[in-house]
């Protein structure tokens, strides 16, 4: 592992020259009028494929944007990686509060600034990068297959068939994934649960027209209103979501488990420093770690309707919207979850106004076991590069694809992040800590040497 | 009269492109990018009453949008009248609910569509056209002022302060005001009573940026859910307001009055099947008549927060803001009401968020007698021309400044509106029937007759 470590010191600056043009090009998915740089962001990771290494390289085409597939095969007798990423990313908006345009790559106090500099253009070259470092090297120790798609930011919706139409040529020992966070740059975790999702969109339909609110005001029931009475329903005074079924197969965490969770390093008045909050706010007899991490949630994503521009506009609008989200727990399936709001709200819906409510995307949550021979690797990489064992955690987020992984190709996810939570992703000036970076492509050097051993 | 109905008649054609050219000019009040179209509205209104025959007109300063005045003074010992009017609209948005271009004004099914083909341009030049063709045919019996101002979509906000420094100049016995409606085309009926306005924006604030929700979410509060609880308590399940002492100055209307009112025709499935709802909803114990003339009413006019675009992003927003206003019957204070929802609002604040509320405008309701010359003049008129007494009715929209004339040039008005409620005045699609436009000129002709025999 010596040379490949060395080949990453010598070549750190390239790295990131490679990674910044990759930030260059604007690949939302979310937003249809990106569809060109969707491919023509494939096409920059697949030769960066060809350039660190890999037999093959190819753009494959899914149902929506194209999945990139490469591999190695040094010898079909030893273990494989299948390792996975997305090139998609996140919109920008608000963009006015961004400090640099979000797709011109700029290094404030040692971080990399720009939409997907850790979420997960970052995250997926330190992954390219570790595999080149050990491939130049000649001390590449196992076969490695790269999945890297771009419809993760909306919820993977082609890559699940894809992966059943490819799976002989997907088959891998674990899937190594780097899409997650880390407590802090001097306390290592790896993800071991990750929250499931239901993500829906709700319209509430008053008069045929927006009307004079002077004239029909307190006699036409204002849609606004009626989606804030609503979504204040959702949710009862000690922050439970109210939804009937909705907690019928969350699994209570042990009284064990849960101390054991509450030895993780938290502070509350920096959490609530760098948030600048007075206070925080959630469902009642849980900590702040145990309602992200093994407690579902409900948010409002967006809500709008009506005037909502500059001054003054007296009218009663004729509809509204909301984007409401449910982050579940595993164990909870996110179908059923998404059936029981839209029965919940469109059943209870008055006959003043109509109510539709549309299933946007969503996936289950995931669970990894602490004994399986890719967390015993990863366990001693992180504990070679950061001198310390890495602590076991639950992230708040969702990565629905992962527990598909799981359903359809039969193979446990790993999930090697190094991304924290100031990183602000998905929100104006995200950023990536040069030491994150490189730690992490270090990090991933070891974990092939160690995966390695375990695995003979 | 005869010959000023027969100069009517021979331009009717002319009075229509006239007020064309004035709807062609794109005069937003509310939008600070319209500021160039205020002043070109303006001088376009002074050549209009230079044409139509006052002695001087003026396009006077204001700490805002310019007032155009002009005048015609006959003879000092003759009663006057003082024409108030706005050449300000409203936003167009949702542009692309118009069936036509908004500021293109077209005929369909004999009615004008265009923004301000009702509110107020079509109603204003009402007034400038029945003045010129008594002027014009040598039958003008009274002096005449014309007031027409560019903020009244805003709220009037320098027009009171314009009126206390010209106070003299704008002496009058009565002012005359086309700005509302009536029942129906052959149902005509005169606004004896205005609801006052209190409007505000409230902002929330949580987390000082966008949060990822999965990382955040359960564990930190969500601004639009916040919001949505806010606004869900304004009402409660009677549709009463809920703001401490939001009813104390409201005055009961005597059972008689209330049943004077309830003879007013009013077809309920008519009324439904216009708006396309299923069922009405208002304060318990009032018919719909009742809570829109002498019933306070809250409205969220808008509400907006997170991510409202294409698609599905997880984000738990760092802003929600809703603007938020209060119809109010005569004798609720606006600033008092104002005050009232400030304190309610931001001083049952969590710790969790921070609340501003922003009072933006307002204004006071108004009561006219039935018995002042100007009000039997006006009943004559109707009679005339519709061929019936009108009804006196109270509307539930607001026309702040007609308070504020009251209080400032001790001076009542005269409401003399031939708007629709089918004319869709601040919505897509305006518009104004011609038979309303032409049979408006005609009647204000007859009452400039009758006023000067009231006043004799």
């Amino acid at each position: 592992m010596k040379k490949s470590i060395e080949y990453f010191n010598q070549n750190k600056d390239q790295f990131l020259q490679d990674l910044f043009t990759a930030i260059r090009i604007p690949s939302i998915s979310s937003l249809s009028d990106h569809k060109p740089d969707m491919l023509r962001m494939a096409e920059t990771l697949k030769n960066e494929l060809l350039k660190a290494g890999v037999d093959k390289a190819e753009v494959m085409p899914s149902a929506g944007n194209p999945v990139v597939y490469a591999e190695k095969i040094i010898d079909p007798a030893l273990p494989t990686l299948l390792v996975y990423g997305h090139y998609d990313v996140m919109p920008v908006d608000p963009i006015d509060l961004w400090k640099s345009p979000p797709f011109e790559p700029e290094i404030r106090d040692e971080k990399i600034f720009a939409r997907g500099a850790d979420d997960d253009k970052g995250q997926s070259f330190m992954q390219i990068k570790a595999f080149e470092s050990l491939v130049k090297s000649n001390e590449l120790p196992v076969n490695v297959k790269f999945m890297i798609e771009g419809e993760e930011e909306i919820g993977s919706p082609s890559l699940s068939q894809w992966c059943i139409e490819n799976k002989d040529m997907l088959k891998a020992d674990v899937i190594l994934v780097s899409d997650t966070g880390m407590i802090a740059q001097d306390i290592p975790s790896i993800t071991v649960g990750l929250r499931g999702l239901s993500y829906v969109e709700v319209k509430v339909t008053g008069p045929n027209r927006d009307l004079h609110s002077g004239i029909f005001g307190g006699a036409v029931a204002n849609p606004a209103m009626v989606l804030s009475k609503m979504i204040a329903s959702l949710t009862d005074e000690n922050n439970r979501i109210t939804i009937p079924g909705f907690y019928d197969d969350v699994v209570e965490i042990s009284v064990e488990e849960r101390a054991q969770m509450a030895k993780a390093p938290f502070n509350l008045e920096n959490y609530k420093k760098a948030l600048d909050i007075q206070d925080i706010n959630g469902e009642k007899g849980y900590s702040t770690i145990e309602r992200t991490g093994i407690r579902p949630a409900l948010d409002v994503n967006g809500i709008w309707g009506g005037y909502t521009g500059e001054g003054a506009k007296t009218v009663l609008p004729s509809v509204a919207y909301a984007k409401i989200s449910m982050r579940l727990v595993p164990n909870q399936n996110n179908e059923k979850i998404s059936q029981l709001i839209k029965k919940h709200l469109e059943s209870a819906a008055p006959d003043y106004v109509k109510v539709e409510v549309t299933p946007l995307h969503g996936g289950q949550g995931y669970v990894s076991p602490l004994d399986m021979p890719a967390y015993k690797a990863a366990e001693k990489a992180y504990t070679a590069t950061f001198g310390k064992k890495p602590i076991p955690t639950r992230s708040g987020g969702s990565i629905p694809i992962i527990a598909e992984f799981e359903r359809v190709l039969e193979t446990k996810s790993i999930l090697m992040g190094f991304g924290l939570e100031s990183d602000a992703i998905h929100s104006p000036n995200e950023n990536f800590p040069l030491f994150n970076f490189y730690k992490g492509i270090e990090t991933i050097i070891h974990f092939y040497h160690y995966f390695a051993e375990e695995m003979k």
